[in-house]
């Protein structure tokens, strides 16, 4: 039976995968194993809270969660579990996921979500968040994602190109 | 033993209660039985789950729900019951409830929350609310808002006085 | 001669209709009768006086009014009826619907407005606030409102794809 | 019996009152007669229609329109008479105005509201609009329109004082 | 010799045309004549003092001045005439014309603008408000502008429809 | 010799530890020894990056950075170092945090801070955060952590009073 | 004859001096001499042209504005003069400065001004940048202005305190 | 050996300089010497800090910075040299350029950027700034800004085409 991999990567809709699957990846390039599900707070209430209460004891370490609008998935997973959430505010529609950021951000003292940018960029940092998180406990982790800021620092040219 | 009250009146913190009050007050004076309970979504997400998923087997028929901040409360509920949920914006301290307005109101399809204006006037509002659905079915309540609105036109003076 | 459907969906014009279709084929999808109008609270006043001043006589129980920018439909509807008033913030050119949702749900207390998110997740939520209003006298919509919230949930996936 | 006066103050409020005074003064300035009365588009609307509908006939010229929140009373009003209206924001307590300024401002095609800054400043300079629109029959109203204008820029010190 | 038009439409580019041209259609309709220039504050602003110094004294009776970003033609215009000014905020490219909006509504006391919509709504708008104030001299406009408001409300339908 | 303990609390200013204390008191409360220190990346860059680039060397395991304004620190210490950083956005005078919270969050790819709630609340859920992330690692803190959390969940008293 | 100093701070009004003279005071700090002037783009138009055109000859060589509100005074003067000009957006009543900048940094291509932060902080930094300008060509100047930022550095304590 | 040009345009990205070549064309035009760089704060802090700690010594004498999102690279370069900083900020994805905007031009007293407007008009800006800074000391360029600015106002036509 295969382990519970130490990332659960969470989001409230199918649509939300073209964002979160950046977070996918950028554990995937650091060597960080994951499990991706759809838990709709809103849509599936029981289902998202059987699996925030029982992250802990099924394994998980770190939870990443992204959702959009008034975006209450984080939020209750947190108050669910006592493990690290990041969350990932969706680019919305309208509001280009202002109201996202704020219903993420905004958490009353207590339960804390650790907040990424709006969209790809979030996705990708929430995955380097829970890889820094973990490496804490990881010397092998630690050194992979030493590496890979280094690789992303040397990718940065000198100058600017017309042809770029 | 006391029949639960058709509205339900549930806010996050006794903070919350300085605003939601106004609520209370107004169902007061439309002669409207309700409950008021803390119910945080962050805090005690158990209680939260426990309320809303048994509001209608209790017996409630209207849930108004206020919170502040990325408030999670109303859409909260409103995943786990069917029931219609009115929310109230709180008025947070840095962003002035423009928070809790958007985490309130920008619910995905399928979960509505029917929205009230931040603060007293939104508490004032969502009972006003419950009762115009209650009196749907309860002629005489009907009668109640009926001159409750009536008295409300008549107080609004022919012209500004400089001592008002 | 027809009876008057129980729900009533006003638009301030045809442009609306576009998003305020959501509201009618959910309605449709309830089995709710609605009817549907065009109803500019700033280029048919008169019109718009007389079908909410007129509206609960008319036998309608609940108004969706969608409207955007200075979205005055919702309220001044809400001003002339006693019925409960939903409304839905179409997302405008500019300001993408900011405008539209401030205009509607800021309300000053004694006229509420029950207010859902801008576009088309609202205009949905609208339809589905009103058959939950409708449900609390009608067993069969609460049978059906059930049902289409629990196939709602089922259809929710386990896991995100990258085919989808 | 006392001639309609040119200009008409209206407000949805006494409490607004605090801020529209100041458009009085400033027609008591100028020499430009002016009646102010309280017209709630959301408490009275049918007060609202009566006197929007009937201001031209009544005498009037220019209305100036001060509301504050979702700010429908400006734009109601214009869509009611053809005269010139012209909407002063006031500022809200939870969102400073801002609400009501969008629920003035933006107007659809085809009803204008002329709209001046939120409170005091925009009070004052929508009686000074209406004086601009009348002294353009009024060559009198012109002069103490210019004097006053004068007055104003020499008011102006060439220094800023530790002292003021 | 032409004699100088009622309304001036003035803009601080080219680009702003294909907004402000709404203004000149509006006015072609409601047989108003005017005149367009361009008169940019930031980048001819001599060529602005001496329009608007002289405006009054060429002949116009009512400016309408469309500007974007920080829009400071009309309050700059209306800092240089006492006749009317109507600003429209013209859609920036980032920002939405929010930045336009409030450079031109945020007038301090003593210098209005009468401001409309932000972008074409607020074009025809000005128009509209400009034709509202000469018609108070001028009854055949008054008819003629009637009529307009006569046909805009017929023209609106009673039903939505899904070939519109 | 006193060992280097697992929290920084970094601020850029003694005027911030208004806010910030509230996160040395919930470490306090959590048994989580910490260092605060001032580390202005604007007026100290040179403290700030020798502090950020050694902080992993001496010892730390969580940096927890809060600024205000144009708040460069949170990002500025993810950018100099591997170990994770929570920001917390210190309310601002004229735009009450926004501006600070932009700042922080708003991290481009590859640099990741997770950021809290504006001010006081955001400044106790930085600590709970990095409690949280060190629980991973001492089985005895996440004890003292849940118990934290029962004993929150606790205090919430079940009906709002009229005398709190 | 007192010759012109390099820096003229000009400002919209009286009130504005209260933020104005932190520009002044940090220029006397830096030794560098300047003169204040109340210029109003609104109320004194021809005042700020004769300035704004003849600053250079006069023998000003950088000009700091300060003004709120629809806050035109740094552009028009950017407009009339090729010289260095920053601007310091005044905190507003309403909107707390954000019309302030709006107005003042979305300048359009062709005419800048260097825009500081909203109230207090931006006039004293209005004056370093001046300082920085000026000390290109005056490196005594540049001496005090070194000083002065290490100073700065200096007074940053190492660690929070209770007591402050 | 080539001399450092008067100028260094930097940014945080390549993906900037579809904004920032803007500068760069416009010093083209005014006969400004540059030099254009890729300097990241976040993904090359040490760059950065190398760059900028070492601008005045290398013969630079002014700094236009363009950066996106959470924009840092303009404010830590004004912290680490005392040199006239020019922020650009960058049009961002989600929110438009408004959290760059408020991460340049929100800085605490002490470290002051002179802030352009959002995204290529701010470029051209930066450029006029720095060219009008560097005019103090160099007559011969500010003769040539004066003919741009000549030649800038003469291509403004006096009425606006539809063929345009």
């Amino acid at each position: 039976m295969a382990a519970t991999p130490p990332v659960a990567i969470i989001m409230g809709s199918q649509s939300d995968w073209a964002t979160m699957r950046n977070a996918a990846e950028t554990l995937d390039a650091l060597g960080v194993a994951y499990e991706a599900r759809i838990v709709s707070a809103h849509r599936t209430p029981r289902r998202m809270f059987d699996f925030a209460a029982n992250a802990r004891a099924a394994g998980f370490q770190v939870i990443i969660a992204g959702a959009g609008g008034a975006a209450h998935l984080p939020g209750m997973t947190a108050a669910l579990t006592p493990l690290p959430v990041f969350g990932v505010p969706i680019e919305s529609k309208a509001l280009k996921g202002e109201d996202s950021l704020l219903s993420i951000v905004q958490m009353p003292a207590g339960i804390p979500v650790g907040t990424l940018a709006i969209g790809r960029a979030g996705a990708i940092n929430a995955a380097l968040m829970a890889a820094s998180v973990l490496a804490l406990g990881d010397p092998a982790l630690a050194d992979r994602l030493d590496a890979w800021r280094a690789r992303q620092a040397e990718a940065v040219a000198e100058r600017p190109s017309d042809d770029a």
